[in-house]
């Protein structure tokens, strides 16, 4: 046993010291795999993560705009909220959403916690209540009961219940892309186009805002720093939050994570393909016109960074009870 | 390896000799789990069934309203469909489905697999067509590659699409249910009330029609045999399909299998509790005013045909391309 574990031990620092080793000069680090800190409360956010209940239809999960079966997103341009209303922005991936500075596009919600609570009483996304909400949940006894396995008690209140979502959303992380393989070390996992892609990523200046583990959301940015980008969005982006005329069009940097899987792209989510996607950005953020053969190159190394989606049988959510409120869903 | 064939040929023998002997003489049997003939082919069905892209939003999957977390259905009254339309009957669950005598209340397609192209074409629920489903389904190399996996080579076609959904669908029963154990003599599996619960569903008439594995889904009967049930529905029942006069208000007797998840209750899903349906249902069905203890047994019985709910891993759906046709949520 004690040999096992040194055995082990050794093992780990030799990964970890050739693991840093590799990387270490490189403005992008791979993802690690999130064990929650509580088990009970993750499996509770997953329930409430796929519960309709939650919304005042009865149609509407967190799942149906941040889907995970599609990348976190519902992969339209902006969202469909209660009674079919159009939402004002593109539904940012939920997918290491945890590593972002902060929540929302414009980072108006400081962490995951903070960001969940948003959507269920948004009356154009969930068009519930809080209270509504919490009222359902107590009324179901397995509710009950998860609640109790995860915090100690029975009781069910707002906070519990976002705390449960973001331990949940805190899960969803994606090692395991071919570009993680190739920064741990595995020069075979990306090819010779995709490596070139990935230079030029550097060289030209994108690696500057998108970098970290996620390839993004660490930092705000201006969106057209060389130009403006034409949209119908009325988003003004970090000015809505702190009210500066400096902070018009300033966004979270999303993450490139999962870029082939969280189409359309943009705040406004008006742009389909990645290659055109980094055509706007090269223009717009680096006053630079991209090659065809450049922009083919870039595109080839942002698919490597699509990493194991998330992996856990659906859900089964416990049935309402004569006591819940009902659905009102027109 | 001969010998322990032989012994698992007796043991099959004799599982099937007291498991007939028991329950011969009930109007109910077991549920039994279903082996997919082509495993391909219900796994290609599992992706399209969770798809939103076979509707025109990019919104609606099969899911959507036969939710898989929800006992295979959406638990509201009437279904949500393309640009918050609302439906004008209740969904029915998917779970079980396969035993149906026919699908949709009215019975109006013959199986699973011509059920399934209805609310893809459906203006009032999925609002794409066969043709737009296929072009966004082709464009998609991974799917390509599980249609050949599935059915031998890459064709898409609106024909193996709902076969692959038909497939999945099929496999999504419900055994190991608390009756299905005592059906198997489990003595102790349900409990004295429960029993009593049982015992008046027979002796009272419900079994003449909810019998069979499915306990439903067998025949068709006139909703309102001793009395007018009041509803605002529209709904006139087989009549829509036969055009017979006699067949208004005949629709076929939906399963009780999970009957506990697939609230609200009948063809307009206007009854939230059991209770109140199986009092309607002693009223208007069998002239018969049960009492409360009797509605209290009655539920309890019902209680225990909730089976084991689906088992698997929610599916990842692969991505887009640049040649998909893009959804049209608004």
């Amino acid at each position: 046993m004690i040999i096992r574990r040194l055995a082990v031990s050794i093992l780990s620092i030799g990964v970890f010291a050739i693991s840093t080793s590799v990387f270490a000069n490189e403005p992008i680090q791979p993802i690690k795999a999130v064990t929650p800190e509580n088990v009970e409360v993750a499996e509770l956010g997953k329930m409430l993560f796929f519960d309709p209940r939650l919304s005042k239809s009865g149609f509407i999960s967190c799942n149906s705009c941040h889907n995970l079966s599609m990348g976190g997103t519902d992969n339209i341009p902006t969202s469909i909220g209660h009674a079919w209303q159009q939402g004002p922005i593109n539904a940012p991936t939920v997918l290491n959403s945890g590593m972002n500075l902060a929540q929302f596009w414009d980072g108006r919600a400081e962490d995951l916690k903070a960001q969940a609570g948003g959507p269920i009483a948004n009356p154009g996304e969930m068009a519930s209540t809080h209270e509504l909400a919490v009222s359902i949940l107590k009324s179901i006894p397995q509710y009950r009961a998860q609640f109790e396995k995860a915090f100690g008690s029975e009781k069910v209140d707002i906070d519990r219940v976002t705390t449960a979502i973001a331990a949940f959303e805190e899960t969803l992380v994606t090692p395991g892309s071919r570009f993680d393989q190739w920064l741990l070390g595995d020069k075979e996992a990306i090819n010779k186009k995709e490596e070139r892609g990935y230079k030029l990523f550097k060289s030209s200046g994108c690696a500057g805002c998108h970098n970290g583990p996620a390839v993004g959301g660490a930092l705000y940015q201006k969106f057209g720093v060389h130009g403006t980008y034409e949209t119908t969005s009325t988003a003004e982006g970090r000015k809505g939050v702190t009210g500066k005329d400096s902070d018009l069009n300033v966004f979270k940097v999303p993450t490139l994570r999962n870029i082939e899987l969280t189409y359309p792209y943009f705040h406004d989510g008006a742009v389909s393909t990645l290659e055109e996607a980094v055509e706007i950005m090269g223009k717009l953020q680096l006053d630079r016109e991209f090659k065809p053969f450049e922009i083919e190159n870039l595109v080839a190394f942002l698919k490597t960074l699509t990493g194991d989606q998330p992996d856990f049988k659906m859900p089964i959510l416990p049935p309402s009870t004569n006591d819940t409120p009902l659905p009102q869903p027109f």
